[in-house]
């Protein structure tokens, strides 16, 4: 890919007293238009790489398409920053409720989802995979020492999959959902099984992160960073381990305990 | 207000060899759907305070109202999670534009405004405002300290309007863009003039957050992490100053350098 997640840029760096004219890497943000069929669907800010698995892995966490064969051919236009998505089978009721909020459930109390087709499609996720409080130390140490980008730039967030001992995917963009996206993409492209694997963020772990994570059926989420209460209820509630602050050689559980051993 | 920010679980925290079933603090998240003379328009997922001015700030920062007046009415509904809000001057053509990309514009090239909106509406920045470096680390510290509702969950972005002197407004959201447009709302229905102020963000400065804050005509902003390469171009291409890593004695001035002194 010729696009670069990086770019230099002059800056007047000031430390105390001192002002040093500089230039310093910062992270790229790339806007990505989506088209289906030929009609404008979404505009994603997002790092340009991987933009082929983020176009397959929205598509998939939004429910406008299940599987690779809906698609029938993805056109990237990196100059225009176009993804041209010929979709074979056509899902005209999900692109019409994307987005749209279940209007039928309190949001104030207890669980919700507000998406109907989060409502469509979420069901509990059936998996006894298990892993040691050990092994999410190491990986989530090695997910910190492997990010590039953010060493260089601080401006990004990494997210990887991994089964109990390695990491399998990793993904790096200026939104943490993109990142979730570009990895359930590829999983999907390459027919990966997910109900033995756990997803690891840099960043916190709001509703939007859990319900994605769900969908695909993965059924371990870990973060070194917060949980929302939302996400919190909505993994209790799914069935799935929901991890946060997993730092040096501390965790908090937040649901799920069974699969942590 | 009623709702809560902060919500109670039951968690198992683990240190070392250490397994403790305790209660901790996790941020809110809570849906917000705005209607728009009955429509429904977005689902903000945000933290549950300063909702109406939200809902002002949101909607003047996505160019669907320009001043306070041209809202007859907000009608929160907090169980429901729902703002209703009756508009007195509608203006069809934003509404339809909403979230919709400039077609003409490259977009891997130079400085791009992906919304039409944005490209009708955004004028360079014209002020002659200036703060010390100095002030700007005073004040970037006492936000950290104020943070509260980070200092509970680390869930949360803070956001505040200042002067060169003081912190005006203040503002926390599970998401940084909320915290700004919540802001921007207060400062709307207040009617508070903006060219002598500046914006400091705990977040990353994204172009969403710098054109925001371009949009709302405030010539500084402030942030204790990274921009993205799209947000330093967009910054010196509206005459904006953006200033990064604000944070103890150091800084970085990405753009519009003469307004700090």
């Amino acid at each position: 890919m010729k696009m670069k997640t990086i770019e230099m840029v002059q800056l007047l760096k000031v430390e105390s007293e001192k002002h040093t004219i500089m230039e310093d890497m910062v992270i790229a943000e790339y806007p990505l238009t989506i088209f289906l069929n030929g009609d404008e669907f979404i505009t994603l800010l997002c790092s340009p790489n991987s933009l082929e698995y983020l176009v397959y892995g929205f598509l998939k966490s939004e429910g406008i398409i299940m599987k690779k064969d809906d698609v029938e051919n993805v056109m990237i236009d990196e100059d225009k920053g176009f993804a041209h998505v010929t979709l074979k089978n056509r899902n005209p009721l999900s692109e019409e409720l994307f987005g749209r909020r279940t209007m039928t459930t309190g949001c104030a109390k207890g669980v919700t989802f507000y998406n109907v087709t989060d409502t469509i499609q979420l069901r509990p996720v059936q998996s006894t995979f298990s892993v040691s409080i050990d092994d999410i130390w190491t990986l989530s140490k090695r997910l910190n020492s492997e990010s590039e980008l953010f060493k260089l730039t601080g401006g990004v967030h990494s997210c990887c999959l991994c089964d109990s001992s390695e990491i399998l995917i990793m993904k790096e963009d200026v939104g943490r959902h993109n990142a979730l996206d570009k990895i359930l993409g590829e999983v999907l492209v390459k027919g990966i099984n997910l109900s033995d694997k756990m997803i690891l963020t840099s960043g916190r772990v709001s509703s939007e992160m859990l319900i994605k994570t769900a969908k695909a059926g993965i059924p371990i989420i870990v973060s070194r960073s917060a949980p929302t209460a939302l996400a919190v209820k909505q993994a209790q509630h799914l069935n799935m381990t929901l991890v946060g602050f997993a730092r040096g050689t501390r965790a908090n559980i937040y649901a799920g305990e069974q699969r942590i051993v």
